[in-house]
């Protein structure tokens, strides 16, 4: 298959870039579709829900047994109007005392409060990204098509309050020591090679139906100290990488990076093609931004991973802090 | 003790309350102060996490092994512009499609993505009061005065992004079952006695340090179906109460009402001293809307609780979806 | 012509109203387009700015001589959170004080102060379209196709900075005397007849190039008063009012209604077709609530009209409070 | 009259830095307080529109008369996410498409429109200061208390809602032609004599009651350009020109700059002191980032000035537009 040096392009650049520059964008796409934009899903017309399926109680029990030291990690990241976020993401919140001008107390226990407000885009800091934030052609996870549940006020279906409890095995996948650096280098892709020799590495014996497969780059250092690079690549999940996680049946796939997959892009690769393989094709959720650098210092390979994201109706995606207990 | 009239009526009044008519709240104050405003906490002057100091390694073990099913439950309730708030509380989400005109996909495998911003009060749904969000007479957990951390920008100190992991036990009190009726009357006191009449009748024989107390009261399903009543009151924990369960130690408590405290209030209490009690005088964390029914059918008394609320930084509140597993 | 039963109650579906049920709408565009969407500007391919052209010096200096009283009228009405207005638009304002804790003033004057936020949609109170507002088949004035011009982030053209400053000729039609029913009743369509006859009955000989064409219908005293008769329908221009309109060189229509048309819409024409011929076929600017209440009071049919909406870069309407003076 | 070093140092921060820096500026103030803060209207006590009352039909049917070229000039300048605004200040704007899946349109006529929504601080750009904006001591405009009528959704008098229609004579100061730099240097005071030099330079005979006062200082061309100095400084209005423009009777105040005032501030004078005499003592609004460069060029010194800031109820401030004309 030939393809233009113009795809190569397109295909390094990101989403976030998207937004800057969307004229090199808007025509790129070639005429003949590379793949079906319609994939059913295996839990049937009706699924939301994907892989989380896999997570039966039976999963959730015996995740439950990993846990011997009881140490919780906490795997969020801070947001704030300073995260690094590409344009136009913005984030802010606001604090006031209702009520209370100039500080004047309330009743005879002299109650004071504070309240906030959020002002900001969902996609900063910790994150995870529900089946509907990306599909393929306007086609999303289970066939839904854009035109009949997206609208302005909120996803209409696979909105993140459809997100079922979390609470099963997660595998933790040391590239920083399998690559031997710190931080694994931008444009470095997570294939079925690279996991395996991980998992090796790590005498992790298998990844199974239902498991949150976390990858540990280093790359979150970068944040506050190198913004510029952190956000103008990453090392990450490859094309094939994304299939190989897929076909193990996996729940959730996460890293410390801010958006999972490898940039720049592997050649002839589409632009966010795991995320495609993932969300769309396979009802996998995403996780980016994770805080893993604990869990790799204490070697918590395996550990009980639970997460409820905030249930805001029709939300595309939350910002979160899965925790981790082993 | 003599209270006068005027006193109890504005015990009676909400803290939502007094942003609607801040008239009759502002001059309501006595001239004396009941309380000390300054309480230092037990863990240092430098203490930001007061009682989630108790769960430690150890607790958090102890409680995994309560898992017998597996069984995962999600507690939050839904956030969105229709679910029930006081003025001027408000809440929007907006879905928008960056750098794809009337739907125009990227690149050569026709990447289509949402992204969504959220505009909106933290204190709606499903929530954690931070230890920042009310105090005595503008001094908040371990003797922080407002003046030196409250800024309209966020807090400097108690910020949510602050909260530690946590993975605890979690105890659930059936006060529904308690006292035989759904849901349990507004105006319903928790004290001391009624919480260790559901503890007998659930046969749980004790709260410990580092406990998650949680009451289910029914309430929460007039939600949608009779929001005015939902809003205007509501059963739950007393001031001795609170008091009660600060003795025991317990990091957080949680019920599914909109404000955890019994309102219209006691007698001679004040606005929202339950709040103070836990938050301010004792660094215990309050849970709101939390969703305890199906825990409730199934009986999961005692569970594994886990929560990492979203690491805002310095925000007061965060909307929370807890984890429990029995 | 035969049009069928669907196509009326189209027709008469507002475009508020549309984002309640979209569904409804979405699949009920004919296959045929029965007008050209792109109609080209008679100032040229680069123009921006439409019938504002005809706004000139002379005209501006004509219509200063309108002022023979010096009484100044402000023709916005007030914009906050009661305003009404369909779903998804919502509105809210914030007062804080930075850096000003507990009313903690500054310096050794003892300077405090207030700023304030703004939360809401531009579409609330009283406002005006700018030309990238509505347009035929994703295509806006002067044949500028949305994929072009149209970013999450703002307009790229047609932003509302890019008005000129407008001081031109105002003329107030009464069409609440015209009628002799105060309102007019929702349902009564403006076209050549009633906006001659209303002239003729006011004296006023005739609309010419570069003026602004305001009707008075008595329907903005609903606002506050009956909020769901005010949104559910309105008195208005027609179709063939708005061709006429166009046909005199006007700069602006405007109205004391929410949408400047008649709701319901007359049988065969489009949503909010009139919309289409002022703003994307002719380059028309459209005046949404007006206050022109005292205006009619004072017999104030011709006046200096006066307007500069506030110039936030790349937005499509703004709220304003033109000022005309007699 | 001996003031601290410490003093000088405080009078020379801005209200803007203020927020950056609050601790600096928390506990500078004196004990003694060197003005009342409580200034009775004279206009009587239920005045919320101070000096703007001369402006009467009078006044503003001659300035019409100072119309002789029918040129029409709009006074503000563009407000966006990248006009510069200190810290917490932020701007954004989001367009969406309600009820139009990937574009699709509406009804028989293909009716598609955007809709937007302004997420932002008002002091951005070009704006009008209401008289609720600053004050001494936390008492406003008339002797309004703070607590009387600050609310976290708005002020409950001195909102911006409150502004009659204004159409009064403009008088434009060419500062840069006074001082022959251009643009005038930050920390120029303009005081009486700098005053009525540029009038005498401008042959401009008298400021009277009901006028508007613009200072043209060249300081906006820096916008975009240098915008570090644009908002570390500014040429503007001394303490003595205040009470100078005061005893005239002005209407208004404005400028080309961010902030009208001189910064770094004359010694001894309080942060924004010229803020307190105009607003606060006076009732003189206050206006800035006027775009005041072509009315220069043009020798546009007298001319009728319009404005009718946006009602939205309870604002403190307004992005404005106004318009002049000559």
């Amino acid at each position: 298959m030939t393809r233009s040096v113009n795809h190569s392009t397109v295909a390094m650049t990101t989403l976030a870039l998207v937004a800057v520059w969307p004229p090199l964008t808007a025509g790129a796409q070639t005429t003949t579709t590379r793949q079906e934009s319609c994939v059913p899903s295996r839990f049937g017309p009706a699924d939301q829900t994907g892989n989380l399926h896999y997570v039966t109680p039976a999963k959730t029990l015996a995740a439950t047994r990993l846990v011997t030291r009881g140490k919780a990690y906490r795997l969020g990241i801070e947001t704030n109007k300073r995260t690094p976020a590409y344009p136009p993401r913005t984030f802010a919140i606001t604090v006031v005392q209702p009520g209370q001008p100039l500080g004047a107390p309330i009743g005879p226990t002299r109650t004071t409060y504070n309240d906030d407000i959020i002002t900001g885009w969902v996609g900063i800091g910790s994150q995870i990204d529900g089946l509907g934030h990306l599909g393929i052609d306007n086609v999303y996870f289970n066939c839904n098509k854009a035109a009949d549940f997206v609208t302005v006020e909120g996803l209409k279906k696979l909105g993140i309050e459809t997100v079922p409890p979390i609470a099963t095995r997660a595998i933790l996948l040391d590239m920083v020591g399998y690559f031997g650096s710190d931080p694994v280098k931008e444009g470095t892709p997570f294939n079925r090679a690279e996991i395996e020799g991980a998992m090796k590495r790590q005498r992790i014996p298998s990844i199974e139906k239902g498991d949150v497969v976390l990858f540990h780059t280093g790359w979150a250092k970068l944040i506050g100290k190198d913004d510029k690079r952190y956000g103008a690549g990453e090392p990450g999940v490859g094309v094939s990488g994304a299939s190989y996680l897929a076909s193990r049946g996996v729940a959730m796939v996460g890293a410390d990076t801010w958006g999972l997959e490898v940039i720049p892009a592997e050649k002839d690769s589409g632009v966010f093609e795991g995320h495609q393989i993932l969300l769309a094709r396979n009802g996998i959720y995403i996780l980016e931004n994770m805080d893993t650098a604990e869990m790799v210092k204490d070697g918590a390979w395996q550990s009980l991973f639970t997460l409820g994201p905030p249930r805001v109706t029709g939300a595309v995606q939350a910002i979160i802090n899965p925790i981790a207990i082993k």
